[in-house]
């Protein structure tokens, strides 16, 4: 992978620069120093690709899920047996709790390299890996195309550029395609239909940063807001349609995603603004009746009383916010309910709550 | 003003260590510098004082008007006349469009100076913006008072603490006595009834911290949360009331407050839980018949691209979120409409929004 030509223009069906086969592991973009630094970092052991997630090195659910694969991939290679296959799930499965596709990511592999003789299974695992990662390269290429419809007739409607609001990243960077709420932007943009996004910057931990660095590189304009600003803008009209991604989608339609997302979900339905949640069928869980089922990490101080940016020299810097020992909450994810989002962009379509498990349940995914 | 003495200990119906009288000029406490840092600030020319309030040396509705009272005292005493005077009040005036306390204040002391013999307006300015500081300190004593009840009520149905989500910074900071949103906390923890605040952060100027400042000062139990985590701490049962404070409030109660105000109205709404605005008659502005017609501030770019913290060493140090020329909304302050909001707290008691006219309109305030 050519990380040396970062940033990497987004291009429906190709395979984003997130997370790659390197001799001996994997190599994924270490996108704790974004947007401030481009650094990748050269994963070798399962416990590393355990720690990339943990710590957010990789983040976003689709790219959780395809960075875990590839963690069972690099666990087969040392040892094949069924105690590792199961130690390396559990390890993985465990490192964050909310975003599903980690799981959907691991029990597709478990359930293909469990049939097989030890001794075939390093090379299939690795072989499956790659698949889920251009299965998600695939699925975001087709998010983008389902969601091109709905950004060009508001734009048409507007008789200018449709204004986007987004919440956190799911751009390229949060998936190993052109992404999931972003996805259907990039689209539209190559498609010649004019867009604006409004980024919210995503405290605590400034994930909107990242969308922006995106946008900036993409050369698709954007405005950058303190999440606080969000409502101001719904209600006075400065938005025409919200596009998030998803952590978790249980089989109702109640949604988990980024802290933060329920707000403008809330506003955008106050305002009459439809709310779109854009995320592929491994991010669905129709084993999860509904919102409350779905469980949500807590952080800890941490992110909460310090943030990090370039100082006055243009180095890498935290600054500390609150001092150590202020107590915090720190949910990462809440849940919007299904009756405040107006349709769900995925693979197959835009559609509503009601039809994710019909569409998703009975053909299978 | 000892303010060697810092932290102030709350005390209903006494000043704030927030704006005093010096000699030749008055003394500010640097909020621009809090929590890290206790300066003050002499300011001896109505220039000086515009330009505190513009940057937000001081802040908070009540304590805008005094300050602005302080101002007109401070011009007055180089030159009384007519010209001077109303000179005076356009600048002071125009340092902020949306807290009417900045309005109401300026013309109290217009109003109280202008029938007055030139030679006599400096003195009577001086005993005016020392009596319009002291009306504030005891109006926040009231607010206190009256919103005592609605905690002890809520402590002694839950059996256990008062869980009060607060947000910006409207304790004493923001005024000359102990508050408007904070005024029932402190009174309560002075009455026994146990209370705990969880405070958000307030990007992009985290008045959130200056809050969380005075709580550890005062020793009341806080918790510090993202703006971006109220909704899932609302919608989780983790709060019992919503207190904030309100820049204006318009005649038929929607009312103007830090951005970020109205998402949590929204979220407690949505899940039951009361929504407050503790205010003065001051932030009354009856002239303005509903939100649409409050002037909203945007405050610009280095808000929402910096933040200030303390670095490694412990000195105060801003980091650069993203690049300078980024394009940003930053509107300082959003509407809460009225259906949202369950009561005024004011210094005639709690109020609903049909009341306000009737209470503070015929009988003057």
């Amino acid at each position: 992978m050519d990380v040396a030509s970062l940033p990497w223009v987004p291009v429906a069906g190709c395979r984003a620069p997130t997370v790659w086969r390197e001799r001996d592991g994997i190599g994924v973009l270490d996108q704790t120093l974004l947007p401030y630094e481009r650094a990748t970092r050269h994963l070798s052991s399962v416990d590393q690709v355990a720690e990339a997630i943990r710590v957010m090195r990789v983040r976003g659910a689709p790219l959780i899920g395809a960075t875990a694969a590839y963690g069972v991939a690099i666990a087969m290679t040392v040892d094949a047996g069924d105690a590792a296959l199961d130690a390396a799930v559990a390890l993985l499965g465990g490192t964050r709790p909310t975003a599903v596709n980690l799981h959907w990511a691991l029990e597709r592999m478990a359930g293909r390299l469990r049939p097989l003789p030890v001794a075939d299974r390093a090379v299939v695992a690795w072989a499956e890996a790659e698949a889920i990662a251009d299965d998600d390269a695939a699925l975001c290429a087709a998010i983008g195309r389902h969601g091109l419809p709905v950004l060009r007739r508001l734009a048409e409607r507007r008789g200018g550029p449709v204004r986007v609001l987004t919440h956190c990243n799911a751009g390229w960077l949060a998936t190993c395609g052109i992404g999931t709420a972003l996805a259907p932007v990039f689209t539209a943009v190559a498609d010649g239909v004019p867009v604006e996004v409004v980024v919210s910057e995503t405290r605590p931990r400034n994930q909107g940063l990242l969308t922006a660095w995106e946008l900036r590189e993409a050369g698709v304009p954007h405005t950058l807001v303190a999440d606080n600003g969000a409502g101001f803008l719904l209600a006075t009209g400065a938005v025409d349609v919200v596009i998030t991604g998803a952590d978790r989608i249980a089989a109702n339609g109640d949604a988990a995603n980024k802290v933060g997302t329920y707000l403008k979900a809330l506003a955008a339905h106050a305002a009459g603004v439809p709310f779109h949640i854009a995320a592929p069928s491994s991010t669905l869980d129709l084993a999860c009746p509904d919102g409350t089922a779905i469980p949500i990490e807590d952080r800890g101080p941490d992110e909460v009383c310090t943030v990090r940016g370039l100082d006055a020299t243009g180095r890498v810097a935290e600054v500390r916010l609150a001092p150590a020992g202020t107590r915090t909450a720190n949910p990462a994810f809440d849940v919007t309910p299904a009756h405040l989002v107006s349709g769900y962009i995925t693979e197959r379509g835009v559609l509503g709550a009601g039809a994710l498990a019909d569409v998703f349940g009975r053909s299978g995914r």
